[in-house]
């Protein structure tokens, strides 16, 4: 399986800032699914948005990182309207259960030794 | 769903240190599975280790965010030996891709309004 390279984001140099999110669904839609391509391709286009990595698995249970140029720029998405409405949403219908966790990536490093570019 | 509330990880108050391992698995297991569960026992004992969140979709595409008092426990758990082996298996068989970022939790919340009491 050749790695999807549009699946890890593509971060600078560190340091900058991340944002990581764990969550467990409800069950059923409500919404969600539109909602989250939504809320993905709204965060894309914030000052200071670095990129993304997501997964979820069968049993509902996902983790959302991203990553931002500053502390600035994850308060000012955290204030978005749209995004407030959506975590309103959130608590009420599409989390059983949510973590939230906010610090600073200092160092990163990548492997095997494949560039994207290879692949 | 009622939240599986031993896949989240307990952590105390911030600061304190994280892992966020974004990984393609290759196809095939290669031993994974195995050594998979080994490490994350085998980090669980490790001094200053506070606790992880897994998670791997269909596709191949996992996020393991592990969480750490110091950046010395960091380290040291990078440099232990069955670690150190297993990180080359994984190097050579277990992914065609991944990025390990570190970094400090400074800040954290939780929601919905449910206490892991409560479930």
């Amino acid at each position: 399986m050749i790695a999807d390279m549009s699946r890890f984001a593509r971060t600078p140099q560190p340091p900058y800032y991340t944002v990581i999110f764990t969550s467990q669904r409800t069950e059923g839609d409500h919404g969600y699914a539109d909602m989250g391509e939504q809320m993905m391709a709204l965060a894309s286009q914030q000052e200071g948005y670095l990129g993304a990595e997501s997964v979820r698995d069968a049993t509902g249970l996902g983790i959302t990182v991203s990553y931002w140029a500053s502390q600035e720029a994850i308060a000012k998405w955290k204030a978005n309207a749209a995004h407030v409405r959506a975590q309103q949403l959130g608590k009420r219908s599409w989390y059983t259960h949510f973590e939230v966790r906010v610090g600073k990536v200092e160092r990163a490093y990548a492997g095997p030794q494949l560039e994207s570019g290879a692949l």
